[in-house]
């Protein structure tokens, strides 16, 4: 077998997996063969299984770039400091999600995607300790965001930063679930709502 | 035919629900059967087709009664005058719904067939416009809502009321997300961390 350069080796394992999520972000997991995989990459069998031997493979991989990819988002939009607050910073992460073109998906494609393999997750175990041990260091990312927040003066009073942290990404994912099935998701709705909640009276302080 | 009770049709339709759901939250819509179904609710197939022509019809009735449900416990949560703050509504809204044992079905079973809705009407148009028009429902309402707030002075500022509304039902859809990933969400996590959210100082005003 003829040598080949590692980019050309990374290029090919995204090409695959580009036409992968197109498949599955139109037809789902279920309603995708690796036929159709080998047909959206405009590979060959024998090209595809050399670098995932199943569909399995495929998901996986899908699952782990994806979450890396928000990590990655979430890393980009909480570097200034001090850091902007969780109006500003959602709107640049969900922003960057939806605009990036991940897998080079259009937005809306992206977040059925996304749907999916939580739809997938629970039955799934693989997937599931993937979806775990993403979401568990994304949990421990927020929280420090939280305790930055704390740290400037943003944020007073004693909620454990965790709550807060797994309040700001359930908004994410309500906003990503919402362009999926709706398809009219603009982030000025999300920074905007979320300033009009984050200026309200709460009842015990107000 | 005997003639039969509104009250017998009710309890039987019910059951045959109770049954699918049992069956959608633990394999999902693709991996049941209408074999499936019989089996799980107890009944023969004349008993059920005569309620339900096709699996098609028993998910579509499980999609509409999850609707009323999930507005139902948003009604009874903003009855009060003033409406409770967005941190003590979503923890009632949200605890009441997975305290409640929406078709008869543990709390994290419920979240997981919810996220297999959400998942489902990717791809099913009848599903997808039944959802729609219970998620414009809901938008109104929790619109209305937000309108309250800002006559009781509970909201400042000119965000669209619907941008605040838009928020709020992503927070609550990302906590059912949560709970059908992890099984770990206490509603007073949500009730907590939305608090600490309100309490934080925006960029622009603070």
């Amino acid at each position: 077998m003829a040598r080949v350069s590692q980019e050309h080796l990374d290029a090919r394992r995204r090409q695959i997996l580009d036409g992968a999520a197109r498949c599955f972000a139109r037809n789902g997991f279920h309603g995708t063969s690796m036929q159709d995989v080998l047909k959206e990459a405009g590979l060959s069998a024998g090209a595809v299984y050399r670098y995932f031997p199943g569909k399995e493979d495929i998901i996986a991989a899908i699952t782990e770039g994806t979450f890396d990819t928000i990590r990655g988002a979430f890393e980009e939009a909480a570097r200034t400091t001090p850091p902007p607050t969780p109006d500003a910073l959602l709107r640049q992460v969900l922003g960057g999600l939806l605009a990036g073109g991940v897998w080079g998906l259009e937005r809306r494609a992206f977040a059925a995607l996304v749907v999916q393999l939580w739809s997938e997750t629970l039955r799934d175990e693989r997937l599931a300790a993937l979806l775990d041990e993403g979401y568990t260091a994304m949990r421990g990312l927020w929280a420090e965001l939280v305790d930055a927040y704390r740290a400037v003066g943003t944020l007073a009073g004693d909620v454990p930063s965790d709550h807060v942290a797994r309040t700001m990404i359930a908004t994410a994912q309500g906003f990503i679930l919402q362009e999926a099935l709706f398809g009219d998701v603009r982030p000025d709705v999300l920074e905007g709502g979320l300033r009009g909640l984050m200026a309200m009276k709460t009842q015990k302080t107000g």
